[in-house]
């Protein structure tokens, strides 16, 4: 039985980085792309209730073999939903792939991502999912490396399984490939964006409000996804989406 | 010094649900409104990266003291960003509170959710948060058991603080106030939405797809949300945000 590999992400179908990914995910089994038809970095967990949604199949990939695609035009999320309740209707994936994403998804930035939210909705459904990104938000960026490891974790996670946890967070640094030191498993460094909003004004003289800032790191751990990707390693970080804070449940408990 | 509050929803500034929250809030202190000016539900912990926001003062609350308002273009986090780094520049919040929410974010809808995600920017932030949903998605529901319930909740967070978690998601079921039962500390009960898109033609005669579905509960336990909700209690969840699957770390630098 051939492998049925889900791919996603949120820089659009025709970014470079799903490019990469489907090459990689094609050389599994059959592939099935169901990408925006826009760019939707920063969507997070984001779904369209209040109007419809658009479909189609486009040819895109049609110099690799065993690949279907479709653009569709809501959100990440929107698109695993498609996928699986639509398109693939009664069939199981083996495995969601998403990205691989233009830039950083480490620490708190997972919950910001949409190619992160597009894996964990996978994982939600049921689908063994992973999430890759790439240190570079260069249109251009080159992904050549990064598909080696690629590879090598989606043919552990088809081969060996996935233990614990069905869904990982890879980040991989923007390195040639012999300057890649190897892989870290981690955990999410402790970090928040404070935000530096641009101000100006528009054509029409009206105030408006562009969202900027910089990453706070504060976390001084070696163990973390932000220590690997600064040091040279491609983080690997196995995370849920039961966002119960069990060490809270007692003291509040005593609370009311 | 009194009391700075931040309110923030995801079903606009004018929803009835904002209105029952800010007349609850400033009974405490100045409560400073931030929130969507129009609905921005399932916006998950999407961010507003590709354009310029908007951000006007309204007085909508004009009948309630210590209020000051705004409205803002983006999704229910850029709200709780604008809020902190531009309006507030300089000042800490001591709470921000997000809802009262138009129908339940019990279980896995708090990563769909705008409200929570409002909450959950304000928690990153540093600013102790707390999401609040009433079970009854109606236009024209009827807060006035919830905001009881809301009271007690804001009190006890602002006179005792909250222990552990600085993130609290809080929902209250659709009943009268003698017929709830009282208020549970839960965990996040385990389920999932399996979708049935709704399919039609568009009066161009394109094919369209709605987001339909129902959730799947998945999970029989008795200190659960939803437990909560089906049983007449207000249910108390103390959340978090480090996704990191601590379990499975091991058996993942095992495998690689």
């Amino acid at each position: 039985m051939r492998k049925q590999i889900l791919v996603s992400n949120d820089d659009g179908i025709t970014s470079k980085g799903i490019r990469a990914l489907v090459e990689v995910a094609a050389t599994f089994g059959d592939v099935t792309v169901v990408a925006p038809d826009k760019p939707q970095s920063g969507q997070g967990h984001a779904i369209t209730l209040e109007h419809p949604l658009r479909l189609y199949g486009v040819d895109l990939f049609w110099d690799i073999p065993n690949v279907r695609a479709f653009e569709c035009s809501g959100t990440p999320v929107d698109c695993v939903k498609l996928a699986k309740n639509v398109i693939a209707k009664g069939q199981q994936f083996d495995l969601c792939v998403s990205g691989i994403n233009h830039g950083s998804n480490t620490s708190i930035n997972i919950i910001y991502s949409g190619t992160m939210s597009a894996a964990t909705e996978a994982a939600v459904e049921k689908i063994p999912a992973i999430g890759f990104s790439l240190t570079s938000f260069r249109h251009d960026a080159d992904f050549n490396a990064a598909k080696h490891y690629v590879h090598h974790i989606i043919e552990t996670a088809l081969g060996k399984g996935m233990p614990e946890s069905n869904l990982w967070n890879v980040n991989i640094p923007n390195l040639p490939l012999e300057e890649i030191k190897g892989m870290r498993v981690c955990r999410q460094a402790k970090g928040y964006w404070t935000e530096e909003f641009v101000q100006g004004k528009d054509p029409a003289g009206r105030a408006y409000f562009w969202l900027a800032g910089h990453f706070v790191c504060e976390d001084e751990g070696d163990d973390t996804d932000i220590w690997a990707i600064e040091n040279g390693y491609v983080s690997i970080v196995p995370a849920m989406f039961d966002l119960t804070h069990y060490p809270a449940l007692q003291p509040l408990r005593d609370l009311f």
